[in-house]
C-alpha cells in the first residue's frame, strides 16, 4: 500500500526488545530511530571590546541577532565544528580560547557548548544562513533582538568571565538558575 | 515485496533535497536518518582521595575497569544525565561540582562531558552493567585494565585540577594534544 508522506519514517511508539525507553519505530520497515540529544556549537568571537553578531536569514527566529552556532556533524571535533560555524555564518576566522558555557536545553534536546573566541580579522561579511553581520561594543547590542535565551545568557558569561581570567582560568558556565525558564 | 531484516531502515546514502551532505535514507519508506554525534555524561566521582570505577558487566570492553558514564538522553540535563549513569551503574548518590573536561572522539561520533563530582556516601554497589564497583586510592587504580583512553585522561585531568581549585578556579580540559591518536 503506498503512504502517504506524513506516514513515512519511523512513527509507533514502542519499546524495543532488550530496551527500557519508548522509541519511534518504522510501522513498515522495523527501523528504531534512537532520539538523541544534539549538539550544538558556538562561539562568543571579540575583538576588543567588540562582539560578533549575526543576524538571520532562516528560521527561526529569521531576522533577529543570534552567535554564529549551529549543529555538530559527525566526524569532527567540538572546535572545529564551532569554527566552521563562525566561518559559515559570518566568514570570520576565529582562534578558540576556551570553552565558555554549556547550556541544556532539555526541552528541544539540545546541548549547546559554547566557546570563548578572539576574531582573527574585523572583516567579516555574511554567509548564506546570515542576513547581516556586525562587531558590537555592549551597549549596542540590540537586545530586544536577540533571538535565542542563550544569547543572553553566553553574552552575559562572556562579560563574567573577562573579569576573572585575569586570574588565569575560569570554570565554564551553565544555565542560570531559575531563569529563561521557559526556554 | 518482504524485506530481509539487514535491509531493514535507512540504508541508501544519498544527499536529500535542499541538503549538503550525504545522508541514510530509507529505500522504502523516504526517512532520512540524520547522523548526529552522541552525548556521554560521566562523572569522577571521588570520596577523599579516592575515586570511584565500575568494571563493566557487558561489551564493549567487558571486565575493565571505566567511570560511570553513559549516552544523555533526551529531556535531561547533562548533570541530571551525569547523576543518573552514576545511580544506574554504581547506585552512587553524587554531588556534582564542576564540569572536569569535555572529549571529542570523532572517529565514533561521541563528545563525552566528563564532570567532577563529590561521593555523599561510600556505600556504592554494582547496578546491572557493572560487574563490581570500587573506591581505589591513586596508586591502586588498575591502570592496565581501564577500559578507554578517555578513562585516562579524565583520571589524570582530575588530579591536575586538585592543584588548580585551591584557586578557586580551573578551566575544563580537552583531548590532550597528540595523545591517544588512534582512539
Amino acid at each position: 500500500m503506498p503512504q502517504s508522506p506524513d506516514q513515512r519514517g519511523p512513527s509507533v511508539r514502542q519499546v524495543p526488545e532488550g530496551d527500557t525507553c519508548l522509541r519511534l519505530v518504522g510501522p513498515d520497515c522495523g527501523y528504531v530511530a534512537y532520539e538523541n540529544p544534539k549538539i550544538i556549537v558556538g562561539t562568543v568571537c571579540y575583538e576588543g571590546d567588540r562582539i560578533l553578531l549575526c543576524r538571520r536569514a532562516i528560521e527561526p527566529q529569521k531576522g533577529l541577532w543570534t552567535l554564529p552556532a549551529g549543529f555538530l556533524e559527525l566526524r569532527e571535533t567540538v572546535t572545529e565544528g564551532a569554527k566552521r560555524e563562525a566561518f559559515e555564518e559570518a566568514r570570520a576566522e576565529i582562534d578558540i580560547e576556551a570553552l565558555l558555557a554549556v547550556y541544556s536545553i532539555p526541552r528541544v534536546g539540545h546541548v549547546q557548548l559554547i566557546f570563548r573566541a578572539r576574531l582573527m580579522s574585523p572583516n567579516v561579511t555574511p554567509g548564506p544562513e546570515s542576513e547581516e553581520v556586525a562587531l558590537f561594543a555592549w551597549d549596542d547590542i540590540p537586545w530586544h533582538a536577540l533571538a535565542f535565551p542563550s544569547v543572553h545568557w553566553a553574552l552575559r558569561h562572556h562579560r563574567e568571565v573577562l573579569q576573572e581570567t585575569r586570574a588565569g582560568a575560569f570554570a565554564p558556565r551553565t544555565n542560570p538558575p531559575g531563569e529563561f525558564g521557559n526556554y
